[in-house]
């Protein structure tokens, strides 16, 4: 399943618009979380924290996406920016667009059950991963090893095994 | 030293505007904090609850402050309120009053060095413990346990409870 | 009920043969303990380490008791030097003399249920808590600064408040 | 550079001999570790136990090897034996065989630093990685899915040195 495209409101921590398009090529772990939500800030974040340092950054990239579904008076861009400044989260983090209900775009695209959730999508654009809750260490290390270890095979090819123009979405396609 | 009087702006937690006076007879335990600093929310605040859970509480009075000093527009009572839902805080929680410099007005009597900082008050108000950052936990319960110990001596007023004026100051008197 | 006296058939870590009489005065922790045992390991002796360097030794003293009911060829008295070498227990550590059974003497007079067993006599030698399995750090603190607290009546004194001797020794007596 | 081959006195927790040999095929993990050595039991056995239960058993071979180096005469088998039942390690543990000085055999040829190392070897038997003290669960997933994703190109040798035709699949074998 290609993994949805982002949509978000607002960026920190970056100065460009970024896109699961223009990061094809690289593995893409994404930590969906709430600033207030303890296994968030127990356990979340500071995994998101240790891949972020482990991997090369032009070979992996972590991003933040705040995915508000609950106390959204609470937790806005304003309170996240000093949230992110106090526990030092350096990786881009975007804030979910509001949907019409309580759950925002992004979230609610991926079907995720809750916060933190921790996504990761392959060189190609793929959905490969879709966690919610604690995850291992040393499981995440080794999924995203063998991502790594994939041969990213480039779309706009005449043709190509595993027809990557698949994960291209509606508005059509990229990379 | 007798313990200056919190200078509250709102409650959390309690129908009542708690006072120290109203507390005298109690070893008072406070627990000064801001939502957004990790020292609080890794340590302080987790200390206080278990303070709150393993002494009796009427004769252990644990109360959390809010003394922001910085990002005063991300720790607003409104996204306090959802902290304090989210971490399962049941302890009575008061926001202390804006200073007139970034230090709030109780923060500032107490002279603080920052959050998390760890208060205790005798039975007769006395201000004893003033402790910033880690504190280690055999230490606390030796303490709190020691003031519990101490003989309580009543004042012979035959003034109001309330009257907090007589609990003193260096010019004489006391409980 | 009076602590039963330790019977112990080696010590490390002391160059005089410790009786709970010797000690008579003194808040005594007890940290009775295998040196095979994981929860001892990971709980019972690390707090028994932070005992020892909070309080003043000469108003609190921690002794280990090494009981072995399982595994006895495992755990000779070879064997535990090395541990407490390689654990940096500084503390004055009693082996256990064996009984009649699996258990050994001490354990058994204590009726403790295994171990880590956590043991608090008060200054008049009366055995105050006996504990099995984990135990909070906070409420430990409470405990030994309340027996701290207490004050010590010497038996049969006509004699001074600090005569201790009078407390006696191997040959006979005591309170 | 090819892993040494395993000296061993003495096998726990199988019924065979192991062999470096006859483990070709299989990426393999070996925890070098001495029973009294408290970053072993704190940090490095945890780990092993997490591998061993997080990755397949007839991809990834968990070994544990007790390289004593000092205090020979508390760590015998006997009372290793008894440190296995109690933190229930149930891999296959080796004792490695003593060499001319302090240091034994299987530890020496492999030049490691201290306890506890921790050894991967690839499926051709290759030494990869030889790391000593704490290590990061996050990299160590990551390099061992690494080395799960590499081909074992299987040596066309007719005969081979160490018979390791044992090692080989349903379709054919070799080595």
């Amino acid at each position: 399943m290609p993994a949805p495209e982002l949509k978000i409101q607002k960026w920190f921590n970056t100065n460009e618009e970024l896109t699961l398009a223009k990061l094809r090529g690289k593995v893409v772990v994404i930590e969906a979380f709430q600033m207030l939500c303890p296994g968030c800030v127990m356990h979340g974040l500071p995994l998101a924290k240790k891949i972020h340092a482990s991997f090369p950054q032009d070979k992996v990239a972590v991003l933040g996406l705040h995915t508000v579904f609950e106390h959204h008076d609470a937790m806005t861009p304003v309170s996240l920016a000093a949230f992110l400044h106090e526990y030092r989260i350096n990786f881009p983090v975007g804030v979910d667009q509001p949907g019409t209900g309580p759950m925002p775009k992004t979230m609610a695209s991926y079907r995720m059950r809750g916060t933190p959730s921790l996504i990761l999508i392959d060189k190609s654009g793929e959905l490969r991963v879709n966690h919610f809750g604690d995850v291992s260490e040393l499981f995440l290390g080794a999924e995203i090893a063998t991502l790594l270890g994939e041969t990213h095979v480039q779309p706009n090819s005449d043709t190509s095994e595993d027809d990557v123009s698949a994960v291209c979405d509606e508005t059509g396609c990229t990379v």
